[in-house]
């Protein structure tokens, strides 16, 4: 199943964290992540089981690409069927979108996903159409979908970059967690294929270094020039070297704008304030939760105090020792210059302009 | 040598860092600091050698501690030997002294503590004083000095912390680097001692996890409730929960009162503003430079890569990306609301305040 190649580390063009290989008949290619970025190894899926396996331990990550596999999950339960036996390729179908479903019960764009490859299952059943290319067309429509929306973001963002500039991130909103390009990072790799020069200060993001691990990797990937801090440095950065903007990704955003993020995300947005660095979001509309307005509403993740205080198994602190771990924190509308959209810029960040941008 | 003991996690009176057991015939005792917080183990120094490799190997730290450690070690010399030979007595103390000298060749307050043993070496060939007990008076007035001094600073700032505080801290400014209490954490350990209820947030203080291993460990030790955040954290717990002050301690500060600590107290004194929350530094006169005005002017240490890209050894970040390890950060003098040293609290930090506190 797994299948090693010579990892490149200087190549502009790596492959995709997720991609489809051939016709209907072909099969899904994923980026193990869990090995990034000491190793780039490349798993060939041409079963459903070793789909739902990848999701289940992280091969595959982040919500887009979570979503995108699934859906290529589905076209793989039609291999060495016969056309037919038409019931016996819907119902294996059916009973892979649900299979896949409970490999991360938690993951909402996972369960989207199979709910669109459902309707083309229902659509065949009534219809009579084969089913394994219409299954594999629908899962190339979330792909490029994904991508499409992932590009505009780079588009619109890379609007608001200069030629030259010195850019600062956190944690990993990157192509790995997405069909290809990210958020944060298709800003930056947009302007890179816009012939800009950039340069970037990747946050490590403790408690698990997404930003030394992930980011930094695929900046590295093409060629961007990356320099990798602890978080507690990036406002030591600003104050002594030149910061064009900073840029993150977002998990939720709130009708007035509050944004949150991974933990650290926050303390950023106070020293860019501090510092007069222009503070970027960058999510796509689905980030946007119109329900809420206060960023206080939204939940917080409290995770394992083991990830602080042991990081690696390596034991640092006291036995007994009291431990706050939040997953996520909320910067308010107010610490934001702009939100980047597949739709545009929301420049100021008000309740009036985002209900504007989406009407 | 190491001769373990059980550790007590809970006690309320630890040992010290350093200290002298028994007469001018007795031993020096050692935390062995490179253990904590895992075990506490007690290292008892019967001859020279045993103190030169304790300072070698950090077994000792911290510049206060290391000074006090070695002139103790200078009256160990005198161990074994007659008084009839008083010519030979003298020679082994400064042959100690010289010798103590080569362990830590950077370390400004070892040469200070051995200049002043050298000197009643001096003055003991030409009285013919009893060399012995004066060289263990001159340590003992060493180590006291520095104790009174730290309680001092720890009255001084105890004054500015009302009862129920909630602190927060970086790095460690405990009493493990001085004779006992510290300077940062002598502020919370004199409110303990004066009944008032406090609790404290410890940053873990990356790259080399300060906080997690060493405040915590003193914090712990004393029964003080303590809370363990990542660095990235403070500015969410800031925003989320009352904080009623930073306290911090300094390695070097400015006439002007600017101050150079560990990299990430400038973040979190930009924090501790946005969020009007007191920032306090606690110092030594000692401390101040009155040669710079301007913290800009204070070289800062760049550290090993692997530090941040290799903790304990496990490589998180692409090989080949570029790494940015400044060991400080500066805090302009604008950002703290008072510094405290053993002569009392400036407030507000100003190059004025500070000479007439000096004067």
């Amino acid at each position: 199943m797994n299948q090693p190649t010579t990892p490149n580390p200087t190549t502009s063009s790596s492959p995709a964290a997720v991609q489809w290989i051939g016709e209907s008949d072909g099969y899904l290619q994923l980026i193990d992540q869990t090995l990034l970025p000491g190793e780039l190894r490349l798993i060939k899926c041409h079963n459903v089981e070793t789909v739902w396996e990848a999701i289940k331990t992280l091969r595959v990550r982040g919500a887009p690409a979570i979503g995108i596999a699934a859906a290529y999950g589905v076209v793989l339960s039609q291999h060495g069927k016969t056309a037919a036996h038409s019931t016996s390729l819907a119902e294996a179908a059916t009973s892979a979108a649900k299979y896949l479903a409970t490999s991360r019960p938690t993951a909402v764009n996972l369960f989207w996903a199979l709910d669109r490859m459902d309707h083309v299952i229902n659509a065949s059943r009534a219809g009579g159409s084969e089913l394994g290319q219409a299954l594999l067309a629908e899962a190339r429509a979330i792909h490029e979908e994904d991508r499409a929306m992932c590009h505009a973001i780079g588009r619109h963002g890379a609007e608001l970059i200069p030629d030259g500039a010195t850019l600062m991130t956190h944690c990993n909103a990157g192509g790995l967690a997405t069909a290809e390009y990210g958020t944060a990072l298709s800003v930056m790799f947009t302007c890179q294929d816009q012939g800009k020069s950039i340069q970037v200060y990747a946050d490590e993001t403790r408690p698990l270094w997404q930003g030394a691990r992930l980011t930094a990797w695929e900046l590295q990937q093409r060629n961007i020039p990356t320099t990798i801090i602890c978080d507690s440095m990036s406002a030591h950065v600003m104050q002594t070297r030149k910061i064009d903007a900073v840029i993150v990704g977002a998990d939720r955003i709130t009708s007035r704008g509050d944004a949150a993020n991974k933990i650290g995300t926050y303390g950023l947005a106070v020293s860019a304030k501090f510092h007069g660095v222009p503070f970027y979001v960058a999510a796509p509309s689905s980030t946007f939760d119109m329900t809420l307005s206060d960023g206080a509403e939204i939940p917080i993740e409290q995770r394992d105090h083991q990830e602080v205080i042991a990081p690696y198994g390596q034991k640092l602190a006291p036995s007994g020792i009291d431990v706050y771990n939040p997953a996520f924190d909320v910067t308010p509308a107010e610490l934001i210059t702009a939100l980047i959209t597949e739709r545009g810029v929301v420049q100021p960040v008000t309740a009036e302009a985002i209900a504007k941008h989406f009407a």
